[in-house]
């Protein structure tokens, strides 16, 4: 009795801890404000949130305008000047590389903001709890506040100048230490749980702490680099490069050894290593799938603690108060087994019903871990899949991906779902999770109390007695599935040759006759299963948008699925890395770079075409050299586009267009 | 309020029925046997259950020998005498084309009587009640009792000779008139519902019906075809015949009058009709699917009987025993509202509640009719698709219908769910008539009780009001779906020329930031259409075979479909219509019908053999008769396949074999 020793130790231990709180357990948990209000210090912050808010909305709102004017002033953008007023980019979601640390962690701060929020009564900052008429309505206005507020945190790294690195290391720092200092000063709330609030900030700190780190990393970069090349400053420019490399090496013969069949221990290795995401040379995922998984797993962890502060404090405090008055209510239903004469129960009963209610918590935990890892999992497997989808789109496998042949081209549908897609992702993340740890847990609780419970303490043997009384039933189908699977393989079907035919066939229609009745109960059982596998696919599938969940045919009616697919369109359409490549290269050459200097609507294209008629006889790689010229002189020159219609304005352009397109 | 007045009347109505019976609301539900025994007559049967299978069993067991002795002194098989101990086939699964009605009725009769027997406490006729130690066990038993019981009924038949016709008639005029005796002395049994078991045993009364009439009418079709030659009672000849000439006739050309795309009305026309089976000229359904289907409609009936008896009779005494004290209880938890002070309801909230649990009723019906006729249509959907997938295969398009490439060979495996196929038919439409039923009727109470009874009543608009609390929430997303859509329309994509190409970058990752937070919000939304629409498309699935539920890659994990591939192996290698007709056409002609008179094992495939060679030169029809006449004595001596194996031995060769095998 050694492990239940154990047990009660840790459940006294458990209400040592919860007596300590004394909170009363009839306690109404819908209002948790009300809880507990004299145990929780009431914390008065220094720098409260309205006041941080509103000191630091101005200082954004200036850095964003000098970044502005800053762009402006520079070379960068010359012709802005007389044009309709410029746009910060927040972040260049189709042709950023480099910067995925930056964009993770701000979007990470803005997620993370915005779960905050979802439970906050306090949804913007400016308005005082009193004056709220509509919370819902405020809420909504702040959904698009947070994003205003972080903005210069992105946009003073798109400007890619000294002074934006500056800025954004002064922004980031003020944001770092003003959250630190609020949750240093006042590390427990009353809200859910008491940690609860500083747990679901944690992100939020995390994602500050790597921008405080990498804007002044950014800065003495740009100091270091000042003498090289301005044209090596192309972002991502040395990952194209690296991508053609890897494309064009000669590729080392793979080791056909042995074409035998791999053993069942190798195939569940590689089964088992679909799920881990290794980094493949001279490949990078996009911008926007990085980002979209780094946030679900932001939401994952979010939706997490969310449920753990919200189930678990509350069952410990159950556990911590339960009395023999409650635990006669158990006994009276029969869940608790007593010796004594019912409704009188003793300490035994008491420690057992403790005992149910920690093995709650334990099924509670262990489902919620259970699903977080397969959710990562997922996500992961998740990623190979897109990296296996992007290459095979970038080779122009299109069948291999949406299984019909599609045109990859912009459209209003594929833009608006490359906008959603992020969002999509994330939700799906939470929602995937919550619907595997509800399962999981009634699986979980399910086995505990119908089985592990009953086979420790020898009571409650519901499950075992029903099975029991059933053993003629799964005796004859287990009897039956033998008998006719040795009948179909000794008498009904040949064994001297290969095809094997059919034979006995009177005796096979007996059987199939007499058997009716059987393989109709187990088709009852097959069917179960084929309920049980069903939804289990779809639970565990449920946050991937690389798959349908629905059957071949059908598949465009999942509305992840279909984001997903015109997501990808957008995306190899826009950013085909070779495309980028070469045009890379064609920058560096040096005509190209006059060309870029001459005014945009000159006849350089004319010439080019002339050109390319007196090099059809010279050697493939001049003419090549000459076919991409003319392409980058028809994108910069786009009143003749029309004329070549028919000849160039095809995928192969749209990927060229996308990559030379100004930043 | 004459609605309302409408309804009380009709609730009037139903408790004066009820109270005629005067049941006790509080009786225990669990026991039916012990429900109202002063009320059903107890009624005493003339001819018992134990005696009537007492009588028939021998009778049919004489009958089974008879025709057993009868077989083996005609001519069909004349060396049978020596060689194992003849079997009577039941029905030829396989080949059988033409006596579908009778298979179905006699298996409808095993089907219904198992229904009946899952519900009996007296499993076999011959165990008295009391004798009863194990009821599971003796349950098992009867699974294999009740096809042999029922088995003359359809050796009769397969035999094709008169005296079976007779003998036939005799036995199936002798179930039917003890069955209707029967249930004539004593339509009403206690037994969950007072009707119950009448209703349940229809199905078995009419498929006796049809078997008391196709007898007689055989006897006497066999009577006037005494003068008919031999050659032309080869079943299903006329069938094989008239496919060949329908696959052989010159095809019409088809309208191709406009190629415009279809209009909305008619796409929705041609939907519809995929629901609807239309039988196609010259094909007909394999028997052993024409069976499934039909045992698979039995079994819906069976299923949506027991839901209403087990449910409406009990919810109407509940409504017509519904007291003032009852009534409190409803209004004490505010499901009814009460302009009184709480415990002391007047009548017009027992009236209420009256019409609420009348509601429940209507509901449940509604639920029950709505997804049986969903069952019904899916059913005929099915039927459709088996068409069109054997069509295909018949036509060797092997990966339209498995979309891989596979070899139409009988395995162990394929056989085993050829034999298990209408099983489990059966019990995937038992299944989704059960799921679809709870899902729709918790979907309809929700609608009523939350939407329609608020609606009329005025009271309980919980629902309306956290609509209408969230109402910030919809405008939002909304707003920002339409803006998304109209700025990627008008702003983000190149207006002027097709394939239109993304422009305004920077605008378009400035809004793709700002609406972050709210597509994260409208992913939620989409993530519950998804299950939502997942669920539903598996649900209305689940009973059909020729689809998996799982999604493109892993369909073969589905139970279900996995055994509908199997079973189309065996059924297009087996029963190829093509072959059948080249193998009747050989059989009629003068040359082989002497050949099968010769012993089985002569030389005569070596002589054609050699005329095959001479025929080298001969003209394309005489050189495909003697290719013919070669596969034909190939399979009339198997000794010389080995030999020829790489040659012959393949698919075309499975066919005409599985054609010729002896009946």
């Amino acid at each position: 009795m050694s492990s239940q020793e154990l047990l009660k130790d840790d459940l006294d231990l458990n209400s040592n801890l919860a007596d300590e709180d004394n909170w009363y357990i009839y306690e109404p948990i819908g209002n948790p404000n009300d809880m507990a209000p004299d145990v929780i210090p009431d914390c008065q912050l220094t720098i409260p949130f309205d006041l941080y808010h509103s000191c630091m909305a101005p200082i954004s709102l200036v850095i964003f305008l000098i970044l502005s004017l800053l762009v402006k002033r520079k070379k960068l953008y010359p012709n802005c000047w007389n044009g309709a007023p410029g746009l910060l980019s927040p972040v260049n979601f189709l042709e950023d590389v480099q910067n995925k640390g930056l964009v993770i962690a701000v979007f990470g701060i803005l997620f993370s903001s915005l779960c905050v929020l979802m439970l906050d009564n306090n949804p913007l900052p400016f308005i005082s709890d009193s004056s709220i008429q509509n919370r819902e309505y405020w809420k909504m206005l702040a959904l698009l506040y947070y994003p205003a507020f972080y903005y210069p945190l992105l946009a003073c790294a798109t400007v890619q100048h000294r002074v934006g690195y500056l800025l954004g290391c002064l922004l980031s720092w003020c944001h770092c230490v003003l959250y630190i200092w609020q949750k240093v000063e006042c590390p427990q709330s009353p809200k859910i749980y008491r940690y609860y609030s500083l747990l679901s900030y944690l992100p939020i700190i995390l994602c500050l702490a790597v921008l405080s780190l990498w804007y002044p990393m950014k800065l003495v970069e740009s100091f270091r680099e000042n003498t090289k090349m301005v044209a090596e400053k192309i972002p991502g420019s040395s990952y194209y490069q690296e991508y053609l490399k890897c494309i064009l090496a000669k590729r080392t013969p793979k080791k056909s050894t042995s074409r035998a069949k791999p053993s069942w221990l190798s195939s569940l290795q590689s089964y088992l290593r679909s799920f881990v995401y290794t980094p493949q040379e001279g490949f990078q995922i996009p911008l926007k799938l990085a980002l979209s998984l780094a946030m679900a797993v932001i939401a994952v962890y979010q939706v997490a603690l969310l449920l753990l502060a919200s189930f678990i404090p509350n069952i410990q405090i159950i556990r911590s108060g339960m009395t023999k008055e409650m635990t006669a209510l158990f006994v009276q239903f029969g869940i608790i087994p007593s010796e004594k004469p019912a409704n009188i129960p003793g300490d035994k009963e008491v420690a057992t019903a403790k005992h149910y209610i920690w093995s709650l918590e334990v099924c509670f935990i262990s489902s919620l871990v259970f699903s977080c890892l397969l959710t990562f999992c997922m996500l992961m497997k998740s990623l190979r899949n897109h990296r296996t989808n992007l290459q095979c789109l970038y080779r122009g496998a299109v069948k291999n991906v949406f299984y019909r042949s599609c045109k990859l081209q912009p459209s209003q549908q594929s833009l608006i779902c490359w906008m959603y897609f992020a969002g999509f992702q994330i939700s799906f993340a939470c929602l995937a999770l919550l619907i595997q740890h509800v399962v999981f847990f009634i699986c979980i609780v399910s086995f505990t109390f119908l089985i592990a419970v009953p086979l420790q303490s020898g009571t409650n043997m519901h499950l075992f007695k029903i099975v029991a009384n059933m053993w003629p039933f799964w005796l004859t189908l287990g009897v039956s599935v033998i008998a006719q699977n040795l009948l179909a393989h000794y008498y009904f079907l040949e064994r001297d040759h290969l095809p094997r035919e059919l034979t006995n066939r009177r005796a096979l229609y007996v059987v199939t006759y007499m058997f009716f009745p059987i393989n109709v109960l187990l088709g009852l059982l097959a069917g179960v299963w084929r309920m049980v596998v069903s939804v289990l696919y779809n639970i565990l599938h449920f946050c991937q948008l690389d798959g349908s969940l629905l059957s071949r045919g059908v598949e465009g009616f999942d509305p992840g699925y279909r984001t997903y697919c015109h997501y990808l369109k957008i995306e190899v359409s826009q950013s085909h890395p070779v495309m980028r490549a070469f045009c890379l290269l064609l920058l560096h050459q040096p005509g190209p770079q006059k060309m870029q200097r001459l005014p945009p609507r000159d006849a350089e294209g004319i010439k080019l075409m002339k050109t390319m008629n007196s090099a059809l006889r010279a050697s493939k790689g001049q003419q090549n050299r000459v076919r991409w010229g003319l392409a980058y002189t028809l994108i910069n020159n786009p009143s003749l586009l029309p004329y070549r219609k028919g000849a160039l304005v095809d995928a192969t352009v749209n990927g060229t267009k996308a990559s030379i397109t100004k930043p």
